[in-house]
């Protein structure tokens, strides 16, 4: 039976006699004497053996490998002066093996090093089919053990402190309106019908908040079938929240001190709240994002106002089309960025151009308010639209400004990649701040262009302002997003209680009544029979402890992910199926595979 | 903003001005005083209002009906001595509403009553379909609330007191041998493939243990498309755990303490360990069953032995085609089971014959060693036989003895029922016995009649006993059930980790090479990457949270189940698709409906 995990000896345990479990982390062969690094999930310890003091262990010692499985007895000792190792926290001790047992060898040629010893870079596909592998990995087992402490501190304060409830809501359940997207399943006992799994838990935990539940919570896995970006998943997991009688503001604070707590308890970190906020309307305004990065400046000015009357066509009918022009300001821009650059073929025009703008004008800001550009642009500005324009962007001498004229949303898109592009260029992200804000008070709706109608900009159940109620397309909704460090990691509103509002909300974004009830007759039905005000959020768990480990990749924080191609490679799923089982349940490919 | 639960208040807060939320459990209207029971998730308070001391609150008092959503502003105050109410933890006050703002109203017909002050009985199609309100009910509350306390309480025995982690395993996974129970779902991505949803996450939690993580564990949803019976639904929850490097006695004796500090935590209740034990073959020999609930006696006797060479044709032929013989002596039987009763037509007869027995013989036991029975067995019983049978039952005046004479599944399906049935009868089941035994040491096969092959009786990762191994059919497991008043609500056992003998126990139950290869080369490949010796675990949540309770049903201890006919009452789950998503994903159904 084991006596102690390897990375927990310490110089107090010198002298006693230990049973450890675990793999070889490296074998050296110092001419007599055979040093093991014996890996657990806690860490590392030396073991010796030599022919003189450790007989009986010896030639087993010498036949080890990288990865074999072994249980070691021996004695803890205290390691001689000049091999002591400061960098680990055995590294005061060894132990001599008396006794080793090899429990399981390796019988192949690993496909890459397991230990951290080794820093060579493995290639992702090798790393996600031999995953058993990489996850003895430092890197990802610590990573797993900080998804579990992140986790385990949401439970504990919102169990502890905030007196929530865990319920489990279904994963097999019905098709949803945005039904596109939706994994489904085909019933046995119910045929031609069809199950789906939840893209949240969104109409449970409302169903639960008419029950009286009061204050519920679930970490969630939730499915959307949809083309991966690098940052998705097709099952992902998120803290879901919902809970009653509480107004916005209750509900902010309450979250605020659920990250607090996590950042605390998780990585030691003191964060003050209330976090910053901004409204939709001022993150797009200064930084064309509704997930501003503010750890640094670089913020965006609208110089529509100036400029639309211009004699530079460009700008003038991009004003009369209705849209706008904005600059991202560049302190010292000028000498890092050339006109190549910004020109089509260069790597700024490139990002500009991949967020659909066109191209970019520019200004180079010199000495004596003097200024570099086209001459189109140039001669078609006044003196009075320059200094406006100078002044607006506090332009000093070596400034860049990077113009977009475009629609609204291309003008954004354009300049929050710029301004995210630049700021990496530049270096202007401190590394060790972390950034939190709300982002409030978004408009409930935004156009489909190619459906030609309204929809939900957070999702149809989302309540509007009570102020604004009287005009819903343009109403804002009592919505929030917690931004950290330019990525949502939250979003959650309160929601509508009231039949006829959302009724009309349902309206509004084109579901007929008969549809309406086809799809949510239940929940419309569960507002007649007392339902409380509510309001809730979910936290994207896998991009938040992304974020706290520092990965680029949720892939790096979830044990066994999909492929961007949504393929697991270690199980090699999805896969083929028995033309019977398809069969029993009423259902057939109509997939015809290429020749 | 709310000041207190509702269940909360005490004579301590007398004074106090609160603001409470809620549903209105009862109003009743006392000519000139308005008593409102006011319920939220804690318990409820008594509200009152009258027109001279409320009078802004009376209007809308008048105005309220059961199952209101409202907030009450109000002075907590003493209950005068002639309505103290000692069964609610509230009933020493009362509070004067000086405010009552009506939130939400009831526009239709409570299809059922709320208040636990109701206590008609609720048909479940419409408990389900009204979920809402269903789980509004006192008891509903109590269970989601239980359940939450037992699975938080096995998280933090895990987390705090044994070091396992938490590690989420997907949902989205590959078909198994055991295909035809599993859920599958087409991938759009990659077309003509299909995922399956886990039975369990038997073979990921395999693979966390070959990856170094030691000890893990996660609360997980399976599913199983199965025909439903009673305790059975769609998706179920497990309580799943791993680790490695432990002995199977290590193993159970670590889950007897996870088994203690529930009961303790969540009921108070103080159980001992080590639990008993029963080898499967002693449990089947004395109780028929797998699983059996030794709270009170009623132990079967085998007499095979004793009428192999009986001149009545039943017994001898039984035994001749390889059957057995065997009773169930039934105390003071002789009174209370008629002959009727045992014969065709009659309620004894019914159970035995639904257990697939053609019919009972009985002896019934008199005064002085004489016995009643049918002249067949009477004439051919000598008087030694005779003895063996009464000294081997422990028969008494008045016993009854039913035989059971066929194969040896049949008469252990018999006997095992009419054993239950009778101590349901006899009231032989000691209200608040908590009853916990480890059924151990199955066999690792059971023959599937109808494909012609042994079957793993767990699951093919099951490892055989060690001194077993040289003929694997007849082995024995390094398997163990627990067993809770005779349902099991946990099974493990060791797993292989060695190449060869998974491979052995893949050509038993006849999966050929190419198949396992096929469907677990991954598992067979990491077996050589170096794997730990490893075992687990796997409870039942529903199951032990209805147990816990005191329900017969999982249904109710689940916030959203499935009926019998797995359908969602509340959603109408499972449904029709569109077309469009038929066609995206590359199926189509072939169910055509019936005219």
């Amino acid at each position: 039976m084991r006596t102690h995990y390897c990375g927990e000896l310490r110089a107090s345990d010198i002298g006693e006699t230990v049973t450890l479990y675990g793999w070889v982390d490296r074998r050296r062969d110092h001419g007599g004497v055979i040093f093991l690094d014996l890996r657990d999930r806690s860490g590392i310890i030396q073991i010796a053996s030599n022919p003189q003091q450790t007989p009986d262990s010896y030639g087993i010692a010498e036949a080890l490998r990288n990865e074999y499985v072994v249980e070691i007895v021996g004695k803890v000792s205290q390691r001689p002066e000049e091999s002591l190792n400061s960098r680990i926290p055995t590294g005061e001790v060894e132990i001599y093996a008396e006794k080793i047992t090899l429990l399981n060898p390796v019988r192949k040629q690993l496909p890459f090093q397991v230990s951290s010893a080794d820093t060579d870079p493995v290639r992702e596909d090798l790393r996600l089919k031999y995953r058993y592998l990489d996850l003895r990995r430092e890197r990802m087992a610590n990573n797993l053990q900080l998804r579990h402490q992140v986790v385990k501190s949401m439970r504990r304060y919102l169990e502890d402190t905030e007196g929530f409830i865990e319920v489990e809501t279904p994963i097999l359940t019905r098709s949803t309106p945005e039904g596109a997207r939706d994994y489904i399943l085909p019933s046995r006992v119910n045929e031609g019908e069809w199950f789906a799994l939840p893209q949240s838990p969104q109409l449970f935990k409302q169903i639960l908040m008419v029950s009286g539940c009061d204050r519920y919570y679930q970490i969630a896995r939730c499915f959307r079938d949809e083309d991966l970006r690098a940052d998705r998943q097709p099952e992902f997991t998120q803290l879901d929240m919902e809970m009653s009688f509480m107004s916005q503001e209750e509900i902010i604070e309450l979250n605020e001190k659920l990250v607090c707590h996590i950042f605390k308890s998780v990585k030691g970190i003191e964060l003050h709240h209330p976090f910053p906020r901004l409204t939709y309307v001022n993150a797009m305004e200064k930084y064309g994002s509704d997930k501003p990065d503010t750890r640094y400046g670089l913020e965006l000015v609208n110089v529509s106002d100036i400029l639309k009357d211009s004699g530079f066509k460009v700008f003038a009918d991009t004003i009369k089309n209705g849209g706008i022009i904005k600059i991202l300001p560049i302190p010292n821009g000028n000498d890092a960025i050339s006109n190549v650059r910004i020109k089509p073929g260069g790597d700024i025009f490139k990002e500009a151009s991949e967020a659909g703008a066109k191209g970019l004008a520019y200004i180079r800001v010199r000495d004596n308010g003097e200024i570099d550009t086209i001459g189109a642009i140039k001669d078609n500005l006044s003196e009075a639209q320059k200094q406006e324009i100078l002044t607006r962007t506090g332009a000093k001498p070596g400034h860049l400004l990077l113009f977009a004229a475009a629609d609204t949303e291309t003008v954004n898109k354009t300049l929050d990649r710029l301004r995210q592009f630049v700021a990496k260029e530049f270096k202007l992200i401190p590394a060790d701040k972390l950034n939190l804000l709300w982002v409030v008070d978004f408009p409930m709706f935004e156009w489909n262009a190619s459906e030609k109608r309204l929809e939900a900009l957070h999702h149809p159940f989302t309540a509007p302002h009570a102020e604004d109620i009287n005009d819903l397309k343009t109403a804002r909704a009592q919505a929030y997003d917690l931004v950290f460090n330019g990525f949502e990691v939250g979003g959650g509103s309160l929601r509508i209680y009231q039949r006829e509002v959302q009724e009309r909300v349902f309206d509004a974004i084109g579901l007929s009544p008969e549809e309406a009830q086809g799809k949510f007759g239940f929940l419309l039905e569960a507002f007649e029979y007392g339902t409380p005000p509510h309001g809730g959020i979910a936290f994207g768990v896998d991009r938040l402890v992304m974020l706290l480990a520092g990965e680029e990749s949720i892939r790096d924080v979830i044990a066994f992910p999909k492929t961007q191609q949504a393929r697991c490679l270690l199980t090699d799923a999805p896969s083929g199926v028995d033309a019977k089982q398809l069969k029993e349940l009423h259902v057939a490919s109509t997939f015809k595979p290429k020749l």
